[in-house]
């Protein structure tokens, strides 16, 4: 064997969440939506033609583009799609924070954040939550070289008030703040309005949750033209065509069903609130979550205990074995009736 | 404006080739497949369930690599998937290319090397093809943090033989020598049996030509398990989910039709024999491709000139404005149809 693994960039791996796949399990571990896409987006699939699949996409995804535009009432010019927010954020990394001073995150957050950090050699300096697992803006004065954040934060739901992202971003006019708004659709005001005032303000979206579309990974930035250009030049040195024309296609269709959207939200909102309720009553305490998932604790048996319990009967929800937080279990709000289900199983494992 | 600018990582905008999009054009720019994929492609899509996008695709790709696995007779674990093969070396670059030695690739080829390099501030240094536009394996002798180069080449066509191909891996057992087969379908043999003895090598393919996929982004690598889960690791700390659900299962149902992939290639190779010497009478030389496309010029009229009369005869080829090459064109093979009606056009073109 050769030394050629001197030259390896050699990173801790990260985990993805497990993906169970069993007929008749309950999955609540990675805050999918329980309903289907709009029925609109089946009329899209159902009207592909695989003989169109031998051209490449178009590499700027026009079309999802001018469709979020308008349904955003931005400029096109001013929205980077990608594959899942990930790959959006991953791309904001490594455009935006490329200098020497630490970017900035919460200590309890997505974890992600670190790992693309650790990837792309970023220093990085966590703020920790306040005893409430709140973000505090005023802890978002250090020197740091860029600012990322979540809202509602994950994993633990808790959403800010539009003040405290203002003053985050106010106060740091020489960094780029990014707003990670995955689940900002379930009930949380977003940081859109704000592009009109800062210049430094990336707003990150997903199809992943409120649209139902994980699978087909679209996910979407807004910010000023100027930083929106950065980030398209350092994608376009990364790979031209990101999006395949099923994400283009299907995405733009998934834009076009607005009522479908909200009667989707509302239905996972309220049982969200029902669920609270629920959780209350057999002795778990958390955040407001303002997310489609609950991050909870329960007064007196442990987080893994529950956690297997509700494993062996095949309902699945996630365990974060990590500082802070390995007493929380992270649940996904499903439907009425897969909720029903978790409860009478947290009533016998509680018993 | 604040000094956010600072830090922001400054490319190079690279400018993706053009993709025309007029109902009667004929277009040979891009080595786009002039056939459907299989017609399994189709059943396929029309067979998929919109419900199912709610859910997360398998991360691992799991349906794909074992299709592949089969395919090409390897194991699992020597599979690494992306979006498309621009991802999967992009990726490559990223995990292997990480040492302070120039990484060395020739200085007419795949022009997204260079790019790459760039982006990660990877050190590179070109070696120049010969007169006749051919790689020389014993200019592959300088130290060196890594090696790449297509085979065939591109835009050139030209063809290594194996017995090249294998020195310039024997010579350098102390770097990742990575093999970009993008166009080796169309008759030049593959480096794969060589993986057998040597554990420095990976090779990277796409769906994009010979299997006329351009349009979902699928690309793979195969090497040794080793070097596969080095390249897991980073991907995983990019994107967890960079394979959506249609390309997963599409991907899947293009492989099972050996016998519609064999048929297509060969037709586009008779293509391309004939489009030899149909070019050939016409005053054109050329580089002995085995790619699906010539790389070619004209004794007397220059490219830029027939580049030009092809366009607006709504034909489109690729021109490439750069040292060594600028009096080339790049011409996609496409159906015999199509490359009549280049041959009339450039018939009155050169008249």
């Amino acid at each position: 064997m050769g030394s050629w693994e001197d030259n390896v960039r050699k990173v801790v791996p990260y985990v993805p969440g497990e993906q169970p796949n069993q007929p008749d399990m309950i999955k609540l571990n990675t805050n999918e939506n329980p309903y289907p896409p709009a029925p609109g987006v089946q009329k899209a699939l159902s009207a592909m033609d695989a003989g169109q699949m031998r051209l490449y996409p178009d590499p700027a995804s026009a079309d999802l583009v001018h469709a979020l535009a308008d349904h955003y009432q931005v400029s096109p010019s001013q929205i980077f799609v990608g594959v899942g927010s990930d790959d959006v954020i991953s791309m904001a990394f490594l455009t935006f924070f490329h200098g020497k001073k630490p970017v900035l995150f919460p200590d309890i957050t997505y974890s992600f954040y670190e790992v693309w950090a650790d990837v792309y050699r970023i220093p990085y300096r966590t703020i920790p939550l306040d005893d409430q697992f709140r973000i505090c803006p005023e802890d978002y004065t250090l020197e740091n070289g860029g600012i990322i954040f979540p809202n509602p934060n994950a994993p633990t739901g808790a959403a800010m008030n539009p003040e405290g992202v203002e003053q985050i971003i106010r106060q740091n006019p020489d960094s780029v703040v990014i707003v990670d708004e995955a689940y900002v659709d379930f009930g949380t005001a977003s940081a859109l309005p704000l592009l009109k005032k800062y210049d430094n303000l990336l707003v990150v979206q997903t199809f992943s949750k409120s649209r139902s579309m994980a699978g087909m990974r679209i996910g979407f930035a807004i910010g000023n033209e100027k930083l929106i250009r950065f980030m398209q030049d350092v994608k376009y040195s990364v790979n031209s065509y990101t999006m395949n024309r099923p994400s283009i296609f299907l995405g733009k269709a998934a834009l076009q069903d607005d009522i479908y959207f909200r009667n989707t939200t509302r239905k996972i909102i309220e049982t969200r609130e029902w669920a609270k309720d629920e959780l209350r009553k057999r002795g778990f305490h958390f955040a407001d979550s303002k997310a489609n998932f609950l991050f909870a604790s329960h007064e007196t048996v442990s987080a893994v205990k529950i956690f297997e319990g509700l494993r062996k009967r095949h309902i699945y929800v996630r365990y974060f074995n990590r500082p802070r937080i390995d007493n929380y279990l992270r649940i996904t709000i499903g439907t009425k009736e897969q909720m029903q289900a978790l409860f009478d199983a947290l009533d016998e494992i509680l018993r």
